[in-house]
């Protein structure tokens, strides 16, 4: 019933003789990879205005320098990882570099930080992109959360049938975008030159910190700095490069980089100078276009559509990256095994599904605002950043290379930024949400060691190494009889034929029911003794299981064989007109701290 | 994990051999059986009031002669209901009486209207008593779906724990309420002869039905006609009086409708004398206790309290009946069976349960408004009563005792007064509800009808009458490998040691553990022969599906029993990291169009 549903909407099962995938070049590389990182620029200025404006002018003048120590930090954290792609070519995410260098603990820790962050990129970057259509159409604002619902929905939808990193297709949105933002960039310099620059009436902005408390500083600069997510892309996708594969991503990084700088810091500026006030009904990027474009125009609406895509792009990469890392880690032993299944597309389908559930229920919860999210945004971020720069500065100790010693400064120098940005991340947001990411961290590695241990304690218990069978027990069957008919019948043959002790046991709830079985076991029971069992609290369940302890103790060498005739009706519907307590019966027996064989004789009806 | 929480909630476990119920006096017998009759005098003046007022002062008018019609109507199916109370001593619901008198069908149509009236009862009742608290406390009127879903839930809770029909608990709300009314109406009646009438300044109505329109009066006194629902539970409950049964219940039913006449007709003339405006914040009878006792003053909140007490007792009525009904419909053969069990505590859990959530459905989709819920109701009732006093009719014409002419005559009058008034309800009620509930009844019917076929074809193919049990069948063991470890070896011992024929098979869906599976073979396979079956589609039930059949294909004559080596986790969280295989397999396997034997081995992990 539910097979030819889940068939149209997945596609045909494909074999797991797949094709290999294209390589990338470095101009789609570029699309595919950096549309996390450059998307940010969406919302990163938003959330840093969002802190100086209600501080007063005085603060948004703080604009301006806060965006370029945002900046030097790009470039720091960019050459940190450049080495780290030369160091792993064939992938280096933060959870293998910091479970290599640094220990399982710390790289349980990155693995956590960085699933939490695939879920909040899901989430930011999806309310992002719905902010973006309700800045260009302000009548849907209403409908916010239905919205991102139904995008992540989407994405959910199109990954679960496995969409291909189709790097044509995957480009168009992410060059839009770039070049959009660069022709904003362009006319607004243009009209800034011939001095039709639409808004500087706002008074000259001396003593820029003046007057404005660190804290707010430091809090704005936090949230700039969620400008930098997604950074780390290109170095866990190298394998997905042309030859030379490492060379080629660490080019790419770098143009990548430069991009994300000059956008970053051009629409900061700009907007610090439009004195543009961020709030929920119009992104900054928004109030910017059309203060410079000149209103709601063609250009206006491309940019915003560009936006949108480029944020659903940005959510679509953690669509490869959660469900990929769930995967290692459960090979590793510390996740369910359920995450290296592959579906019948051949995704990651049980990752992809916690990570809908997931991101869905953060939308829900903070109503879909960007705002709200932003808090719980990029502590995750920075705290894997920082342990993989460290575990780096470990690794060039380590392998001792000729030059170890300058790229081991340059990784502490990306590990000393990034643990700094963290510490603000956690002193300024900490009571808006951030803790909650605290909490979950430790809550996150816990749970992953406590899965390796069920695990390695179960391989202990079932290993053959040293194993010796014990001697072979002969069995008691008890055969369970519900009514007296053609099923219990074949039941009693079954067990009669192929055990030398049989009982059969009837739950009493119907003293009608009793009496008919009484009447006819003379002739049907086989030979087998009946016994029938009280039951004074009308349960089915209690007196079996009181009755089959009962027989193990008197029989302490036999296994225990507990025969089950089930009626199986013919239509799906019609399991609902019958008692269930077979199903309860198994339920309880098979959870017994003893060996036990259960058996179900099924007699399908014909109609 | 579950238990210890039911038991807390539901209390200790009840035995079977449950007390004696304590017999009904009159006294006692009228407020446990009335509660639903009487208090829809909460909410029938406000219908038929709703319907008048906004065609005008002149229908307003109206009101006097339709609340007389109503009584009129109230007396002779209060005379037609005594006679069924003698007819049938033992009680007499419509379902009973029409299936005895009128057929099959006829009784399932009674059946099906007695049903959907039971749940509209609980959503109408506990409405109108949330109704009487927002009038009190027009505060909580934000929170009416939420209190009627908490009152709903608490009476539920109550009978699930299996409330006893204690008669003095139960009489306490019933006669504060009888009380009450009755003081308002005297001090209304005093008021007005001192010439104190709060109230007349209205134009003096002459031409009553001039102007307003005949669809418009039907609808009225439709609405009007919610009145009488309640009225045969009496009838219903005749078992449960002092002998002599049918006596006292008779004279029980005569003083009650004497009461719900004086009541209804009381509270209506002097919602027309004080042209009183029915609307969602206040009821009718909220406003005249207003006017007449002069405020929200203490003979107020008494009123209002009772109001909500008798309403809640009779949504509680119904959470008897329905159950009830649902247990006799199961016990012919026309309902799940699961209906007919009795919980831990003696109610009949699974028609509480499925009553509930059909009435907080009700409440939720029309959110808490009787004025949106009345169109639906009513419209069961007098079907039902319209079959039930046919059925009557048929039931003297067959028996033939002395002076059956006048009784049936006495009951065809009934049968004809509440046909017509089910008439006058579909076709003014049609489009506002009442359709739902005229589509439902043969849904219903056919419903069941579908059930009775069902279990009387299962009934037929498990029979053993003239059965001849087929010659014994050897099995042919298919032991599914999952992993080379003790419990695939424990279980292919298992199977060797019981069966000629046993073949082992592992579904290839991890190169690695296919193997080692056939590395350790020789050592650990018990002789068997291994096959290794591949997946191209990674799934794991769809080889070993096929391989069964080909199996079967080549052993026609065996029974085939598939051995599922299953390792059961020691806690449940931990059966979240296993696969659950053997769980679909299961599924699978056991809808197979024949008869298949699977034997569970479990193995139970320590911790």
């Amino acid at each position: 019933m539910f097979n030819p549903l889940k068939r149209a909407l997945l596609g045909a099962l494909l074999p797991s003789v797949q094709a290999p995938h294209e390589r990338l070049t470095k101009l789609t590389g570029l699309a595919v990879l950096s549309s996390d990182a450059l998307s940010s620029v969406a919302y990163a200025t938003d959330a840093m205005l969002a802190v100086l404006v209600p501080a007063g002018l005085l603060a948004v003048g703080a604009t301006r320098p806060l965006a370029f120590l945002v900046a030097a930090l790009l470039v720091i954290v960019t050459f940190s990882y450049r080495q780290t792609i030369h160091a792993y070519p064939h992938g280096g995410g933060a959870y293998i570099v910091a479970k290599d260098n640094l220990g399982i603990v710390p790289g349980l820790v990155a693995a956590t930080a960085l699933l939490i962050d695939y879920v909040l990129t899901v989430s930011v970057s999806v309310a992002a992109g719905v902010a973006a259509v309700v800045s260009a159409a302000p009548g849907v604002s209403g409908y916010r959360v239905t919205l991102a619902v139904m995008f992540i929905a989407l994405i959910a939808w199109g990954n679960l049938r496995g969409v291909r990193e189709s790097g044509r297709m995957f480009a168009i949105p992410t060059y839009v975008f770039i070049v959009s933002v660069g022709v904003l960039l362009v006319v607004a310099a243009g009209r800034a030159a011939i001095g039709h620059f639409p808004v500087s009436a706002a008074p000259p902005q001396t003593g820029v910190v003046a007057g404005v408390g660190l804290f707010v500083l430091l809090h704005a600069f936090a949230n700039g700095c969620t400008a930098m997510t997604g950074v780390e892309a290109i170095s866990n996708g190298i394998p997905a490069f042309e030859p030379p594969e490492a060379d080629n991503a660490a080019k790419t990084l770098l143009i990548m980089a430069a991009i994300l700088l000059t956008m970053f810091l051009g629409i900061s500026l700009l907007g610090a100078a439009l004195h543009v006030v961020p709030h929920e009904q119009e992104t900054v990027l928004s109030q910017i276009a059309r203060a410079v474009f000149g209103g709601r125009n063609v250009a206006y609406f491309i940019l915003q559509t560009a936006t949108m895509f480029i944020l659903v792009l940005a959510a679509n990469t953690s669509y490869a990256d959660f469900p990929r890392l769930a995967s290692i880690l459960a090979s590793d032993g510390f996740a369910p095994t359920q995450f290296t299944h592959r579906g019948d597309r051949l995704a990651f389908s049980n990752g992809i599904i916690v990570l809908t559930l997931f991101a869905i229920a953060l939308v829900v919860i903070f109503r879909g605002s960007v705002f709200r999210l932003i808090p719980l945004y990029a502590v995750g971020v920075f705290l894997s950043f920082t342990l993989s720069q460290a575990g780096m500065v470990i690794h060039w100790r380590r392998h001792r290379e000729p030059g170890w010693q300058l790229r081991a400064l340059m990784n502490a120098l990306g590990a000393i930024a990034t643990a700094g940005v963290l510490v603000v991340f956690v002193t300024t947001k900490f009571r808006e949400g951030a803790w909650v990411v605290i909490v979950m961290i430790p809550v996150g590695v816990w749970l992953f060691l406590a899965i390796a241990r069920h695990y390695e304690e179960a391989n202990r218990q079932l290993s053959l190494d040293g194993y010796e069978p014990s001697s072979e027990r002969p069995d008691v069957m008890v055969v369970i009889v519900a009514a007296m008919n053609r099923e219990t019948v074949e039941a009693m043959r079954y067990a009669v034929k192929r055990c030398q002790e049989v009982r059969a046991v009837h739950v009493d709830l119907d003293a009608v029911c009793a009496a008919e079985i009484r009447r006819g076991w003379a002739r049907w029971g086989n030979g087998a003794t009946l016994e029938v069992l009280d039951s004074p609290y009308r349960s089915f369940v209690e007196p079996v299981l009181q009755y089959v302890q009962k027989v193990e103790a008197e029989r302490p060498n036999r296994l225990i064989t507990v025969v089950l005739p089930e009626v199986i009706p013919h239509r799906w519907w019609q399991t609902l007109l019958h008692n269930r307590w077979s199903v309860q019966l198994r339920a309880a027996l098979i959870n017994r701290p003893r060996v036990t064989v259960l058996t179900t004789v099924a007699w399908p009806l014909a109609e």
